[in-house]
């Protein structure tokens, strides 16, 4: 609602006090550097004066777009979940083909709508604050993010009809739009003399859809090239609009390379894990309520026979949650040690995230062949591989993160630190045990999808045994130690990272 | 896994301690303040502390269980709105009979499961930091709360076998012993001389379920007591296990009195709404990509065709994105003004938020009906009467906040204050809207679904506009102001809360 701003007088003087206050860099949302002109970030307990002038933190806002694209990059896996697969019917060609478009339109979703989300990021890496109009176009923008996934999967399912191409595309363009005007809507009228940017050489690895959105942000004349260099505005800010074209288009290119906020990748990351886990609940309450007629009829009035037909069913849940559930646990791990997350940790996340999403197929797959022993093996392996690729995905970001250690984690948790070991074992303990299962499936003929769920639940338990064994082992070990010196207490530090300090 | 503990020497000491790093008070779990004993919260900067000791701070785990719990709370009106009603069978008793059921079911796994989250909010009001043990504990608690749903609907499918109500029993109190085991597991052998607590006699709002949870945490021997005065440990611990068995009882019972902590508030909110504006994209992404048989055959290979017989359905969707966005967005501001959420408004908070997760099913109403005449007005109705029903208990929340408004709310919002009469007319808009809209249903015979869904698609614009009408009113005014007094500078905290200033 550009119009609003016309009625004020000195245009271009409040433009840019106004852009000021929105551009205040902030690398985490809730720790806000006041801006030069002291009018922008205000400090935390000064909530009244944000809300004097119409704007509010950004914080909460992200929050509920975390979630709200997190869900919309994991739906599209309930199509391939729901593939129906009748027991007479064998695994022919047909079949195969539908799950696999299907698995390959969920997948392609997942990145799109991921780049999205990244474009969203770093827009508002630099916008550190929002008025109530930005609030309702980032409303729309979501809304519109939301259609992605239908769109792209109309294109898929009529590919010779350029109406799914061109529903696809204005869907793309629009969130390309919503984004950058929602800032851009504050500083209409402001016009720098800059040359259009000239595309960045290295942007190959994201999909081509919503990328440009991000990049049309910073193509918009003027205001997007402002954005783009936010970095640079607090600094630049209090002298006017003098801004030399060539720094802003080379500090541009550079934003790109930009960490994401940690934070963010958290948010995104955290949405995606609790929807997954709960997806599985899902069908359980849709589908394994029995109903009362069957128990009357089928099971002679007896509800615990009833509920014990759908006793795989509820195995696998179990079994799956628990895998999500540690996944999600080493994730959390693995980001308490991560300061900053690169642009590869981020791709690598994107990817270990969407093989997350695919354990809800893994569930059914594993779940609808329970009772039948010749394709049991099969989904086994197919629950092995997603698992295997989800964890070792993972266990790539904390390789990476190694390589440039100094910048991306957390000095105890770098190599040959304290953290380190445990780390590794962490990461390490789902591609071994998914590597196994697959091995016992290919050569032990009784292996079964019960004896694979039940690995599954074991599997927090043999980690919170083996977590006990050593700590006991080292305190044994201290023990013996104590026995030698009385004093033990300036050794604590060289001990092992299994070992909370014993304070 | 207490028994890792018992190898330390000093046991009670080590404890005392274990439990003063535990317990440390924090109203918000991004600002830790230093416990007394200097092992505490630690600063932000010194998180390479907390990873020595084994200890994390629990932001992280908290929003991942306000997202799992938001979630989970919501999932049991999908059962409502799949209730399949075909073109054919009237809308006779035994559906309305079904239906009531599952809205019933709906609404009572709603309250149990927000009880859980209550009970899970305070519990982590008191324990600030987390260790390994606890996160896998606390996803234990997860699990088992995400088989609630499923259990309360069994047991009302089957009100007459026992083992619906045994399994629902044994499910609550999984939880109720999961959850204070996270904390007292680090400090079991820990024997304080106290009195069981007294039954606190103000609790009856609330079902029946998980409360006793939390309370079993609070009577749980020693520890239960000592963290329901965690107010009190960083000022009582430095001087050991001395504590008045009576002072700890009475602060218990205050304990329940304790506002929530304001920012799980807000997260368990974003998962709500987020859910609620996600689910109506997963019907229109299973159901609404046409087959391309059915294409073929019935729409003659038109695709435009195809849609437009969904039309209607998009529509919907449309409109209730607009108003689940608008909803949240009037909740965003609302929270904003709010400094303390307090046991009255989170109750109210719930009640609007159960209405929220309704929106659903009014969406599957309308577009359900969408094409019949005479249950058309229904079904507008019913949708009318959740949006009045969820965002009167909003404006209740902001009713309640301005009775202890000094303690309750930022000073600009207060009753007369700058922002209060904007706050009024966001929290005014969607109750008028609906009457309107149930007014007109009644007394238009030409109203139909896709008038009400073009009205929900307009709010947002309406009020964009209202604004933009106001300020421009303003301006002028100013403008007028400005040729009598040329300085207008210091009249413009005077103004108007509609209009930002102008800076």
């Amino acid at each position: 609602m550009p119009a609003n701003y016309i009625s004020n007088n000195g245009l271009l003087t409040t433009m840019w006090k106004k852009l000021s206050k929105f551009s205040s860099t902030m690398s985490g949302p809730r720790t806000p550097e006041p801006a030069p002109d002291g009018q922008g970030a205000s400090p935390p307990g000064s909530q009244d004066e944000d809300m004097a002038d119409g704007t509010q933190h950004s914080h909460r806002m992200l929050s509920f777009s975390d979630a709200l694209l997190s869900i919309i990059a994991t739906v599209m896996i309930l199509p391939v979940t729901h593939t129906e697969i009748s027991p007479e019917q064998e695994f022919d060609k047909s079949v195969q083909k539908l799950l696999a478009t299907r698995i390959a339109v969920y997948l392609m979703t997942f990145l799109i709508v991921t780049a999205a989300w990244a474009a969203h990021t770093r827009l508002f890496q630099v916008v550190g604050k929002i008025d109530d109009t930005l609030a309702l176009l980032n409303l729309a923008c979501m809304m519109t993010i939301t259609f992605l996934p239908f769109t792209f999967s109309l294109m898929v399912a009529f590919p010779e009809v350029p109406l799914g191409i061109l529903l696809f595309c204005v869907c793309v363009m629009a969130v390309g739009a919503v984004q950058p005007a929602s800032p851009a809507g504050a500083d209409r009228g402001l016009r720098l003399p800059l040359p259009p940017p000239a595309e960045p050489p290295d942007r190959a690895l994201g999909p081509p859809g919503p990328l440009p959105a991000a990049h049309r942000g910073h193509h918009s004349p003027g205001p997007g090239a402002v954005l783009g260099c936010g970095r640079l505005l607090p600094l630049l800010l209090p002298s006017g609009p003098r801004e030399p074209p060539a720094r802003s288009l080379e500090i541009f290119t550079f934003d790109l390379h930009e960490p994401l906020s940690k934070e963010r990748v958290e948010a995104f990351s955290d949405g995606v894990y609790a929807i997954v886990a709960t997806l599985l609940i899902l069908d359980i309450c849709e589908d394994n309520v029995p109903d009362s007629k069957d128990v009357k009829e089928k099971f002679h009035g007896s509800l615990v026979a009833a509920l014990g037909a759908s006793g795989p069913h509820f195995l696998a849940y179990f079994g799956s949650f628990a895998t999500v559930g540690l996944l999600w646990f080493a994730h959390h791990s693995l980001f308490l040690h991560i300061r900053k997350a690169t642009q590869p940790m981020g791709l690598l996340n994107t990817l270990s995230l969407a093989f997350v999403g695919g354990l809800p197929l893994a569930y059914q797959q594993t779940s609808a062949f329970a009772r039948r022993p010749h394709d049991e093996l099969e989904s086994v392996r197919v629950s092995c591989a997603i698992i295997f690729f989800a964890s070792i995905f993972q266990f790539a970001i904390w390789t990476t993160a190694l390589l440039q250690e100094g910048e991306t984690l957390q000095p105890s948790a770098r190599f040959g630190g304290r953290e380190h070991a445990f780390m590794f074992a962490k990461l390490v303990l789902y591609p071994c045990a998914s590597l196994l299962a697959f091995a016992c499936s290919c050569v032990l003929s009784r292996f079964s999808t019960a004896i694979f769920h039940a690995m599954q639940i074991a599997v927090p338990f043999a980690f919170l045994v083996s977590r006990l064994l050593v700590r006991l082992a080292l305190a044994g070990l201290r023990g013996l130690r104590g026995l030698a010196r009385p004093a033990p207490g300036a050794a604590d530090d060289a001990q092992s990272p299994l070992l909370p300090a014993p304070c």
